[in-house]
């Protein structure tokens, strides 16, 4: 037939546009997407497959379209006295976002954050229609309050997004930053905490700022500490009235009584699955020890990966490090690079192959 | 706290709506939500549950984010020489339709469908910010070709939503309809075929369409005939075009390793899983000549539900039914009621308990 993508009444704005994502390239060493390189244990794997096993035998029928047991689950793993109507959880934290934009934003409202920041955001803005502006960060990729305020005072945002720790820089947002943002927000406003279990001792949880700020909303991901990207289940920690405000847009039975039944069992073997989470953040912070040691700008790191530079041509060093099997993201402001922490050999790997392109 | 939902600042067309579904009840006999009765044999169950601890030995890996492997596998179930770049999935019908709307809708655009019908497209429209406009059907459910015409012309409809078998009604489309809704349309042309294989004989799918007809899309459950409500995916088939659309709008990893391996499973074991298709239809028949017998009106079906009326009280007998142990749906025009296909015992106890009620 021969009919292209130009030919499709396509929505205006999507025109032009490509699918998001990194390339899923097969080399020996992969360090681009932020995953936890360590597979789940056998006895994991087995209480993953009885419970599936388990949920199969009704799977003719729909799944609790409430997810009662995981938000349960899930509100017991992050304590600070939260009950599971103050949790939600969704396909990723992609569809948590989604459906955050199409509660609260939409036609005529803006949502704000903060640039470099997460690549996804603007995609959930154009998906739900609602106008996309960023502020800046500073040269050390923090937020200064007094910028934030300003950008506030100009935009009004119906939605603000803030990523702590912010990928692809690692830089976690201190609480009082967040509170003033808080305080002088019209909307809502998401600390997107997918990164959190790898921050550094001493920076604390948005999850504490909960009680008494009713429109703040904090996400999380199992994708990361939990080493559970194939799992696909993101959450979110808020008031019980935006949990309401998110079942209205929510596509009825959005979790599978599968994933449901996976994350439960991941988040029972939580000790099993969390035990690699030190190791990463220790690997991390001899990450940056050794790249500044080498002379490379590095950004703090509250996260499972670093954003080093600056390259007068970073697509050859990227490029130069896939030859030599190492496929790490090309991401962030012009010159920087990121590199996710994998294991002890994988990142002997990335050393001497970073070595190698830039002699 | 004490927040409510009206003291957050919801998107304005949001307001006073409530979260949809119908009620999860516990009662013996459910037959509302037109599920498959028959749970997955063990041998179907042991597959499943092996091809997810397969998948879980990398589950710390992102899943592949085109499902190419799934898209091939349904692309062959479907038949009519389709191959994986005709096909896509999501988790749903559900998010089918959404990536659907949210691609070809979007503010300043209008879908059309023809009432009553399926009860989420006005969702699918509102979540989208597409203007939802229906055209009626006629009063044996059909489509008159003229009065959609008239109506097309009308409204100028960037996506035309045709269930077929429609959703309350069971009422299939002839393919001289679908086409000349096609020639006519400006915009995409959706034949929602959820319901597919339970046709009865000589009633054709839209999929024998697509050859010549670039903007036609046929979607697809696997929530009905496989059995597999609980497992949430959805699909479609269209020109290769379309499915690079739908590519721009998904959430990245929108469909888990462990959904993408249980499908696999469930296709797999499609002889058993969809050998009792032909019961359940053969039951439908049986169940539309009772209730004609017992003097009802019904209107003829091609899904595995019946729709049936007409009662002056219709909430008073699906409540003489449920408190009788019987749950089927209060949906479709005023004074029908719809029941869905359950097992023998299933269908014995609903025309019991009818006979009581409405004795």
């Amino acid at each position: 037939m021969g009919q292209t993508l130009a030919d499709l009444p396509l929505r205006d704005d999507l025109r032009e546009e490509e699918p998001y994502g990194a390339p899923q390239l097969d080399v020996p060493v992969i360090l681009n997407v932020n995953e936890n390189p360590y597979p789940p244990d056998e006895d994991v794997v087995a209480d993953i497959a009885s419970s599936v096993a388990a949920a199969a035998r009704t799977l003719n029928r729909y799944p609790d379209r409430e997810a009662l047991g995981l938000r349960t689950d899930l509100a017991a793993y992050l304590g600070h006295d939260l009950t599971p109507a103050q949790v939600w959880a969704a396909n990723g934290s992609n569809e948590v976002m989604l459906q955050i934009l199409q509660a609260f934003g939409g036609p005529g409202r803006t949502a704000l954050s903060f640039a470099p920041t997460y690549s996804m955001y603007p995609e959930y803005a154009r998906d739900t229609c609602t106008t996309w502006v960023t502020g800046r960060r500073a040269d050390d990729f923090t937020v200064d309050p007094e910028h934030a305020l300003a950008q506030i005072e100009q935009h009004r945002p119906a939605v603000i997004l803030l990523a702590s720790p912010n990928n692809p820089t690692g830089t976690a947002l201190p609480l009082d930053v967040v509170e003033r943002i808080c305080a002088a927000a019209p909307g809502m406003v998401v600390v997107d905490e997918a990164y959190g279990e790898f921050r550094r001792d001493g920076t604390p949880s948005a999850l504490s700022l909960l009680p008494g700020h009713p429109r703040l909303i904090v996400t999380r991901t199992m994708s990361k500490a939990f080493a559970f990207a194939g799992g696909r289940l993101g959450y979110l920690a808020a008031d019980p009235a935006v949990v309401d405000a998110l079942r209205i847009v929510r596509l009825p039975y959005h979790l599978s009584a599968v994933t449901q039944a996976v994350a439960r069992a991941a988040l029972r073997n939580a000790g099993s699955l969390l035990a690699r989470v030190q190791e990463l953040r220790a690997r991390r912070d001899e990450t940056v020890e050794w790249l500044r040691e080498n002379g490379y700008r590095v950004a703090d790191s509250d996260a499972n990966f670093v954003l080093f530079g600056t390259f007068a041509d970073r697509h050859a060093v990227w490029q130069g490090l896939l030859d030599r099997g190492v496929l790490i993201r090309e991401t962030g402001p012009d010159g920087w690079l990121r590199v996710s922490i994998g294991t002890e050999q994988e990142m002997a790997a990335f050393r001497a192959a970073l070595q190698e392109v830039t002699a």
